[in-house]
């Protein structure tokens, strides 16, 4: 938890049950990887002006979507194929505090997808550490810096585009929030189950 | 036109437009390579079950990111950045031709892709031949056989899966259908102006 600031960890109950229903986690987590790049093209639509931020969305956007593939690769080598997706509950109510008006709704947003971001990370280091040695131990594994090095970068375009102070301010109280919201989930075999 | 189909060539007075204003061109092309990717992706989303399908549309995501970052470094490097991205007349009216139920949608909505494809195939080689030589000539020319390899992409899929009859059947009133939507285009100075 220490650098990604999370004030909660997540429940073992949801590591045992995520652990017990790989294919499940998996096909989520492709979907996870999609709605990602989904993201950071929205992002990138929303603030054309901002050239810093079209450009790092972009680059991101193109490694999320090089991930999806990652796991995709993985869903199909066990003969799966993807789910439908469902609607994250998880990121449904981060989302519900993104303020309206701007910069407050740029700030927002971008601190709601380093909270993301910081989550999946604690989550794949929590699978990673419960899997038996083998293929998804090791994707989980792989992609522990990703998740990091992309909380890292949303909260610094946060920070220097609406101000490091108020973006303290503001990172700090959706800290709360998230812990809150964590805490309150299902524990369902998904990524932010 | 020859291996494209299209049925009707795009105007010199377009070419001229679009030659005498290249920012704007540049600036909807990179809208255009975005749109191009969240298109994928849709595709993608709606059909999870179609696993050659989703595979496909991950890699055509990644590369249409990797041509918006092409084309928005030459935005850059002319001092300019994004305007908002507007509606794309072309595009919205031949999406009024995707018919409902399944599989005719995912006919129609890959064969309107494929569509898309052959004509910023075909007007990419237009302003490639117009443009004096540089940095925009050699960007058009390098996309070219991208293009006309996502139009090949998209009709092989739509054969594949919605059968080789009904989707040859259908492309040809779908191709009349473009080149009448081609021909009533106002000529502004975008890529499918």
């Amino acid at each position: 938890m220490g650098m990604l600031r999370l004030r909660r960890a997540s429940s073992q109950r949801w590591v045992e049950t995520a652990v017990a229903d790989l294919d499940a986690i998996l096909a989520d987590h492709a979907h996870c990887e999609k709605k990602a790049a989904a993201t950071a093209l929205s992002l990138l639509n929303r603030y054309p002006h901002h050239s810093t931020l079209v450009e790092r969305m972009a680059a991101l956007a193109e490694e999320e979507i090089q991930h999806f593939s990652l796991v995709f690769a993985v869903v199909r080598e066990r003969g799966k194929t993807l789910p439908r997706d469902d609607s994250n509950i998880y990121v449904n109510r981060l989302r519900e505090h993104v303020r309206k008006g701007e910069p407050q709704r740029l700030q927002d947003s971008l601190l709601v997808a380093a909270l993301i971001e910081a989550r999946s990370c604690e989550r794949f280091s929590l699978l990673a550490e419960a899997l038996p040695e083998g293929r998804v131990k090791a994707l989980f594994t792989e992609l522990i810096p990703s998740e990091a090095g992309h909380y890292a970068l949303f909260l610094k375009l946060a920070r220097e585009l609406t101000g490091e102070e108020e973006t303290e301010r503001r990172f700090d109280e959706l800290l709360d929030i998230e812990a809150e919201i964590v805490s309150s989930l299902p524990g369902e075999a998904r990524i932010h189950g």
